[in-house]
């Protein structure tokens, strides 16, 4: 068994890549919820669905997120109407929402939920998110406190955060499922996601930070920061705000004590002693995802 | 000011046809909230929102309900995903209950958000839910206890109903605007609405009936049967099953000691006398709406 603590796109794509090397039935993505929000009286799961539409592969490659033939006929009457359409929910997503709402405001889980979706749409790996219970990432910023849909979506995460908070993360609990993914894993994967906004909430749930650094000697993780800056997000400047080096050496050291292994771009070989003086094993490999030879190099290097 | 009392679509059309003959600002409708309802989490308000789509020119004349030019987007691909698609919504209708539900979360009443709703649509009369509180119309019937969607959507109003219930509304409380509308109006119409579920739900808010019995005088209701039968939905049906004439008499029955006149079809001329020994004058009127002539006959009826 392998598990996967992912947040959103770039999990989602290392997802993509493991399952064309193990068997899909041995994977397990430990899911971030701290995006997760109610908007319209709709329960969104921005991670859960990325995960779940582009392992399936319907993932709308042209906007980099949402659903492939995505259309926009609720959103743009709702712009019409004066709603808050800032935060754009296309016609077949907006399906997704309303299915979970209903599922929720009937007493399923969230876990429960994922895996119906899943199901329905033939995904072949395990959904977990990592909690059923409420956390949602705040963030102070100089404009004063925003969700994490308002820093990401609403203000195209352009203002300068102070400090981060995973509201309702100390009270949270990670599900059965989750513990059983994490001690049973032969090997546990910390994918390229923001360590700061998409594994933070998670290690911010009391419990996973301990089952980490107990297996760390089988924790892999994969940096997201390439060359100085991340591939997609806000991943670079948090890590400055922070008071983290912007590079695979400020990934290492948010993960100390966590990780076993750091993943770090060939670009990045010259950092390599940087990284292991922060207590880590270094592997080097192509880490953009995309073409078959670096995404069979990738793997091995995360798996191997 | 004219005030009618509102269920949906027959409502929706005699409003229509109101306001082609008094200043459409005189006018204010007082509207059932017993059919709305929370779905996918959604907060849902049929009878405000036929009666502002269809006032403002945009109800779908091919249905019967909802928006002309919808699309189902949204519904496909949420019956494709295994949810709950029966209660069909439609992707411009979702926007309004999208932006509804979003307002009501922010602390709008729902009062608010009718105006709102109307002001962006260009509705130019005044558009009152009963109550800004929860009014729910459940039926117990032959299958097991059923809320107003599944009776009337989900089984098509098919199964026979041993009684009503307004849950709630012993707790509601008319708004301001209401009472205003009430005590103020120089006529009160109640519109050829289902007595038993779409005024009935209003009749059970504390403090109506002795509103409408103290100005029974200027109070006016237009049968919804004709000849014995509902030009369309359950009222026949539910008139019998509760005991009531299947007629103009037995919606007179209803509405005993509430109003001063009853407006009957035409063809019903020969129960005018039936009527009018329940206690109230008859007015004998085309009352099927959609002809210029019959329409404005109508309107004589009932504001003369």
């Amino acid at each position: 068994m392998i598990t996967v603590l992912s947040g959103g796109v770039g999990a989602a794509r290392l997802l993509r890549v493991l399952r064309q090397h193990v068997e899909p039935a041995s994977l397990r993505a430990v899911v971030n919820v701290g995006d997760d929000l109610v908007m319209h009286g709709l329960t969104i799961c921005p991670d859960l669905d990325t995960i779940t539409y582009t392992v399936t592969g319907r993932n709308n490659e042209t906007l980099g997120w949402g659903l492939a033939g995505e259309t926009w006929r609720v959103r743009d009457q709702l712009a019409a109407l004066g709603g808050e359409a800032w935060f754009s929910l296309g016609d077949l997503d907006l399906a997704t929402h309303l299915y979970r709402s209903q599922r929720l405001a009937h007493g399923a889980t969230k876990t429960e939920v994922a895996a119906e979706l899943g199901a329905k749409l033939g995904l072949d790996i395990a959904l977990l998110p990592v909690s059923d219970d409420p956390v949602a990432t705040m963030f102070d910023t100089e404009i004063g406190p925003l969700s994490f849909q308002e820093y990401f979506v609403k203000h195209h995460h352009g203002v300068r955060v102070e400090a981060l908070h995973f509201a309702g993360a100390e009270h949270a609990s990670l599900t059965p499922g989750v513990v059983s993914a994490l001690t049973e894993a032969e090997r546990i994967i910390i994918a390229p996601s923001n360590p700061l906004i998409s594994i933070g909430p998670m290690l911010a749930i009391p419990g996973l930070r301990p089952l980490l650094s107990e297996r760390r000697n089988d924790v892999v993780a994969v940096s997201p920061i390439i060359n100085g800056a991340a591939l997609k997000g806000p991943a670079d400047r948090l890590l400055a705000e922070q008071g983290f080096a912007v590079s695979c050496v400020g990934v290492a050291q948010y993960y100390q004590g966590l990780i076993g292994t750091l993943v770090i771009d060939e670009i990045d070989a010259h950092l390599a002693d940087d990284v292991r003086a922060t207590g880590c094993d270094v592997r080097i490999s192509p880490t953009i995802m995309g073409a078959p030879e670096s995404d069979l190099a990738l793997a091995k290097a995360v798996l191997g």
